[in-house]
């Protein structure tokens, strides 16, 4: 095995906090092994010393007890991720998301690494300003439920639009079913929001769900923006989250991205592996080019604690590089009574998803939308 | 809410699974909660009697006790699926996968919506043919240790196809770095395995790493092939399952597909959420077209049992619609001495991967191979 590596490495490395299980031997040697695991997958007494040894090999930077168990910081060579979102997953936790004990905690990259992405195409400026409320929270509900034609969708839409919903969209269930066909729904829906944008002057959005297969994501996001939507519904955990980043990055489109969490959830509610919450919603969300994080909030029927929304709440909008911050939404659950308890916990710049609680009203759901309206003006 | 589906549906309905955590009520609420949570997303009480209650909701086939916790049978009908992978997915687990204490354990498809998915385009017996072996178990290794260049890489290639080797892939953590970047390593790595077949008269493939972001999948393995690959590995978790399908059924491609576990780790490691091993990399790795999936072997550095593995195997192989099998190939830390006992327990049809191992024995690569190939080609 030759140890010299060409062309020669910056310097410039990235870190990764795991959570590793397991007595202060046991964990350290997961933290041995994930150093081995996630880069070059080779037996440690094997390897000679040279380049690969010393650079390529991730490296502890500490170790230390984190209440019963150990957290370990662990830095990698920045030309390990190859420069892509992908590969960075891959080291960060490809091959180790196989292992039990371990959990990616939090993620730094350098600022030549954040470069690499562009981040949200609007975030929470750019969709404020799309939807032209500048303070308060964003109020967002759903067009449900699945098995309602396009027509009834579309009118359901029209009547949240007209009691001053700011974005609403495809319940993330409802795709391309035989009962509302894709194009059909985002035309009528489309057009019912325009129409009660003209009768209220308001800039509500509609924002069309992209459960789509891989061959056409890109292409029904296109026709979205063709039929006068408002933006697209991303399910990264069943779409990729390269696939978001891909719809950001696209020159031709002009949507705001909402991410939802389906098909994630695995990542985040065993404590003992996957990744942290603030990280699977939060920075790589943001990194994947969402302008829109939705995670259940805690209280409602999910299990999320609200120490962990407030992590991603956090990783949605610190400082990180130059990437926009990512509008937190909360939903999952969510009633007109806890808006006021949310508005505290999460501050003004936070959107509010309220689905079936739209509902629970009554069958008047442009009352009901103004009542979650005059909830949300009054902060 | 209208109560009338239309179009009418089909009355096919596909089942699925789930274990659930909790005594007899918690656990039946569990399986209440899922038929909602997974279809309307609609609280139950508010929901009109009529078609979407009747036929859209999911439906409770069985309920019983399972060990300590409970299973529920849940069927649902066929067009809440839409008529792709991703709809499914979304369907059997999007949003309940963000629920503790629910996990799939298997789904069952009526012939009618496993036509909806061509599977793999080689199979055991199509990857059988171009490998020339038609009867023993398959040898393949991996090229690494991440950090050597591209010429290194393809003279390790060349002796381990010298050696007899059968199938010879990237390290999953290889792909397009500076030190190999990817075009000239599967250009070197697909000349040194075509001169090393040319001398032996051998048939081995190379396989190509495809982490790749997502506008560039398609393309490299396009490269792959004018460049004379003999296949590519693909990682579901990373660059999404459903991008797997879209290779395999891409008419300008005729490369075997390998499916890789990175980043799927946390679907399967937690007992109590996510996805029963067998259906993660049995069922779904072939409903999207791998020929062949590696999953970490019992005994080796990673935690699958026995049991688990034989999940695998058996769900790769089960007759399953028109599909063909998909090869089981099992790694993950295995050595020499384990084969005998693995052939015993997976039969002929299996790929042994040997990646770290193959270096154990000294620094004759081709010999090496040579002693692996010795091993397999007596049973």
């Amino acid at each position: 095995v030759k140890t010299i590596v060409q062309p020669a490495l910056s310097g410039l490395r990235f870190q990764v906090c795991y959570r590793l299980e397991g007595d202060h031997d046991e964990a350290f040697g997961r933290a041995e092994d994930i150093t081995l695991e996630q880069t070059v997958e080779f037996p440690g007494d094997l390897l000679p010393d040279g380049d690969i040894r010393r650079q390529i090999v991730g490296r502890i930077e500490e170790f230390s007890p984190f209440g019963r168990v150990f957290r370990a910081v662990i830095s990698y060579a920045m030309e390990t991720a190859g420069g892509d979102l992908v590969q960075l997953l891959n080291v960060v936790f490809g091959n180790i998301s196989i292992k039990p004990g371990v959990r990616v905690e939090w993620i730094d990259l350098p600022e030549e690494m954040l470069a690499w992405f562009k981040g949200p195409r609007f975030g929470i400026a750019g969709l404020r300003e799309k939807v032209g409320v500048p303070y308060r929270p964003l109020l967002c509900t759903a067009l449900k439920p699945m098995g309602l034609g396009s027509q009834t969708l579309a009118e359901m839409a029209y009547q949240f639009a007209l009691g001053g919903v700011d974005l609403i969209k495809d319940d993330h269930g409802i795709n391309a079913q035989p009962f509302s066909p894709f194009r059909e729904r985002v035309e009528r829906c489309s057009a019912a929001v325009a129409r009660a944008n003209r009768e209220t002057g308001g800039k509500c959005l509609y924002l069309a769900s992209l459960a789509a297969p891989a061959h056409l994501v890109v292409e029904r996001a296109h026709f979205v923006q063709q039929a006068g939507g408002g933006g697209v519904v991303v399910m990264p955990g069943l779409v990729g989250l390269d696939t978001m980043r891909l719809l950001a990055e696209d020159d031709g489109l002009a949507l705001p991205i909402m991410a939802h969490p389906a098909f994630q959830g695995s990542l985040v509610t065993c404590s003992t592996t996957g990744i942290s919450h603030g990280v699977i919603f939060g920075m790589l969300a943001r990194l994947a080019g969402a302008d829109a994080t939705i995670f259940p909030n805690y209280g409602g029927r999910f299990a999320f604690s609200k120490k962990q929304c407030e992590q991603i709440v956090t990783e949605s909008r610190k400082p990180l590089g130059n990437l926009k911050p990512v509008f937190p939404a909360a939903g999952g659950g969510m009633t007109v009574e806890r808006l006021p308890e949310m508005r505290q916990v999460f501050g003004n710049d936070v959107i509010f998803l309220i689905g079936g609680g739209m509902h629970r009203l009554g069958p008047d759901l442009k009352g009901n939308a103004r009542h979650f309206k005059d909830m949300v003006e009054r902060f």
